[in-house]
């Protein structure tokens, strides 16, 4: 398996309470690094809180995991994490919907169609709706990782990104029946792979087969089926260095599968302290979600997924093309499509590719086609951009990048002036798709919390009315929690001022 | 729970062998029945064969699903059985594929795009590729239920039906986070109810609520998930009442859930001689894939999940609104938008559908808003078409209806005609939609061969050239194969042909 390139990334914060944790990342080449700012600090002020009403348990999901792994389930009046999340965003996030909703078109449906004639072509698009307001003292929802602020981006660029699908078009369950992957749509496979070599971040060219599935989610699942041994006497343990992505547990065993079984910290597996695999599978998220650090496999010798849906130069540098077993993406991180569920991995052995395929074959047959077509368009614009002289103003990772250093500035400057927290120091290495030492931006905000007497970061937020994911879920502290990066602009603003204030 | 009103079906062809059996099917009401016609026969010829060189074996999935069904796997040199089918599918969806691609618009990607500058609208659509050939000696793949004869209807609806969809539009991972399912797109499930209250086949508007699926596929899933019991000692068994419709069985043991377990055939767990359900989740198909019978639940008195995707008006006489507690539907057999992935639930009882949401959510955060917004425009294409007088061309109920009749029609005449076959006699039933008595057109034939020395049906029709999945895939007789009705017209051709050469 061939490493990523890394730069060095140091926890000043948060660092998970584990002994032999590798989370601090390696240093993999000569790239350049450096400490930019470190953002703790003590002084700040507490504004008066509203308590929200429901459904504001952070740790509650975790909880209801951990019952699942020992045969249980939610019970039925709280029917699990990812339930108890969206009604968490309802009060925001209905209000904010009734603004956003597209206009309705002739047809009762869509933005624009080809209504009441065949040759009704032509009508223009219904002028994206302005972005929502937030009013001051709204409850701002940050718990999950909804990148709503990709669509300025997208209303910027106009019709080159629209697509138009004809009643005809996509109806069959096969895209390419001759295929490995049959319902992965060529011209996706294509943008797929032109992108990956416009930005240098995976070895796409390298013998890789391209499996598409309804977002990494789906993705993830199909990789620990087709990595599971077949025939094993108990399941395989599915592991992840902590702080891990929350949602890693409850997905692994959402059906408590006889292949697999979630079994916990990575680190916490020191096999005779050599840190062996010894059959797990590990799932390596790079740069990790929560706390954004760039990493390596914590253990040695055995199957590993890697999830690098945050692997885009907006986020962090590009180091060098990844090359590694199974590696997950999604149009989510890349370009904010989040609710086109469309995500793919790049996996070097055919028959763990073949065997992802037959999961998500009998999963859902497959993953939609308009999905795949529209995807495909939006990844055409993105790396046109970067082929054409005159098309700067459409370069999503420019406009990105832009946006996240932005972002991250007043952040760290909100999280300083406050004294309340303290964030991971930011790191530095050179990129290859810029050609310039950059800093990295992770997609969340891991803070903690440092106010004295404050044990539950997440609780302590929701009394400034904001909603965040508490550490606990990630396997972390609970003066931990993770606060989304991604949203609108009016929200972050309201973030910032909130977080300025205490 | 409310029974469907349902037309009496006598099985002459493919009874399972099995005491107690119910496909048989019940008297509901006093709607008119007769039997049309008696297709079986005894007189035919035999044309040369051309053996196809690979993934022939139509027992092997279900081999496979039983090595997955004691803790194995398919070996790494066979994934499974949908891989087997597709790859099945290669010699000829793959010719046909090429034939039938749209043309790559600007973009690379799409039919039609509005690309190279912001003012790029009004193009025309590409026009619709013409129905790909078929030669007189090609293998016609006719295994799965891929629902082409469709096109022909869409092609035919031009623009009316054509979708366009902005780059910012639909980026968020919810649609309404205020509702039960967070991601069901508002106009969809308009269009949704709105399509059963004019075919009158589900009672939806009797306090069910909505859940949107990648395809029925996911939602059975979601429907186990939901329906089985927190904390159980083991897994709860899933039975249908044979010959039940072969994924049924591979679908719920994907994964060896710790939650339920295949258990087989509905009518061969007759406890205590009383078909009491005992817990067991029963799944009814009705009209049932693979031999189009009426159905009500084999069991008494325990869960069901009532898969009703075939129970529109061009299929089976719409007898009454469904109204049990978990329904099944999907554009795949309504419009034919299999490649759409989207399916839907009706949900009788809010915790379980809330469950359902949690799966759906866990298993790939919900379903591509893009489809969702394709499918809300077709579905209202469809019910537009009954609301005014001179829409009557674009009558989807009476295109695929008459289609259907016709391919009945000549089916039952070459089957005749050949002697080497028999079919299901013909039922008819007093139809609320159409407001006539008209017979039932499954969307396969299940078909029984009667040449005396031949016990395999699917590898006497691949010596044929006609590729069919074996009967002992649905728990039926190996004399039985299912051959799909819904794929292109020149494909139905070749298959008539064929037939009535034998």
């Amino acid at each position: 398996m061939t490493c990523l390139c890394v730069p060095v990334l140091v926890l000043a914060a948060c660092a998970v309470p584990v002994t032999g944790h590798k989370t601090t990342g390696l240093l993999g080449d000569d790239h350049q690094q450096r400490k930019i700012r470190t953002t703790s600090g003590t002084r700040g002020k507490v504004v008066s809180a509203r308590v929200r009403m429901s459904g504001m348990d952070g740790g509650r999901g975790r909880r209801e995991q951990e019952a699942a792994g020992r045969g249980g389930r939610a019970p039925a009046g709280g029917v699990g994490m990812w339930a108890l999340a969206a009604s968490n965003l309802a009060s925001l996030a209905y209000l904010l919907h009734q603004h956003y909703r597209p206009r309705a078109g002739a047809g009762g449906s869509v933005p624009r169609t080809g209504t009441g004639s065949d040759d009704a072509n032509g009508d223009a698009p219904a002028p994206p709706p302005p972005e929502p307001a937030v009013t001051p003292d709204a409850v701002i929802d940050l718990e999950l990782g909804d990148p709503t602020m990709y669509e300025a981006f997208w209303r910027e660029a106009g019709s080159r990104a629209e697509v138009v699908i004809p009643g005809w078009w996509g109806m069959s369950y096969f895209s390419d029946a001759g295929r490995l992957c049959q319902f992965l749509e060529p011209e996706l496979e294509r943008e797929v792979r032109r992108v990956h070599r416009l930005v240098g971040n995976a070895a796409v060219d390298d013998g890789y087969h391209l499996v598409v599935g309804n977002g990494a989610t789906q993705l993830f699942q199909a990789a620990m089926y087709a990595l599971s041994p077949a025939g094993a006497d108990r399941p395989v343990g599915v592991v992840s260095a902590a702080p891990y992505y929350s949602s890693y547990p409850p997905q692994t065993d959402l059906l408590l599968s006889g292949y697999y079984r979630w079994a916990g910290d990575a680190n916490a597996l020191d096999v005779d302290g050599a840190n062996n695999n010894d059959g797990h599978i590990e799932l390596v998220c790079s740069p990790n979600n929560p706390d954004g650090a760039v990493r390596e496999a914590a253990l040695s010798g055995g199957k590993a997924v890697h999830d690098l849906v945050y692997y885009w130069p907006q986020y962090t540098p590009i180091t060098g093309a990844a090359a590694h077993d199974v590696m997950l993406f999604t149009m989510s991180k890349i370009t904010g499509h989040a609710g086109s569920r469309l995500g793919w991995a790049l996996v070097r052995d055919r028959d763990v590719a073949k065997k992802m395929v037959y999961f998500l074959g009998r999963s859902s047959i497959g993953v939609s086609k308009d999905s795949q077509l529209r995807a495909a368009k939006i990844l055409a614009v993105v790396s046109d951009a970067y082929d054409g002289e005159d098309e700067t103003r459409l370069r999503l990772f420019d406009f990105a990048r832009r946006r996240m250093a932005e972002r991250w500035g007043r952040l760290r400057a909100a999280v300083a002036a406050s004294g309340a927290f303290s964030l991971p120091e930011e790191t530095t290495g050179y990129c290859n798709f810029t050609r310039q030492t950059v800093a990295a931006y992770p997609a969340f905000a891991w803070l903690r919390c440092e106010r004295e007497g404050v044990e539950d970061c997440a609780e302590f937020l929701r009394g400034h009315r904001i909603v965040a994911r508490g550490g606990e879920q990630f396997g972390g502290e609970a003066r931990c929690a993770r606060v989304n990066m991604l949203d609108r602009d009016r929200v972050f603003d309201v973030l910032i001022q909130r977080i300025s204030s205490l």
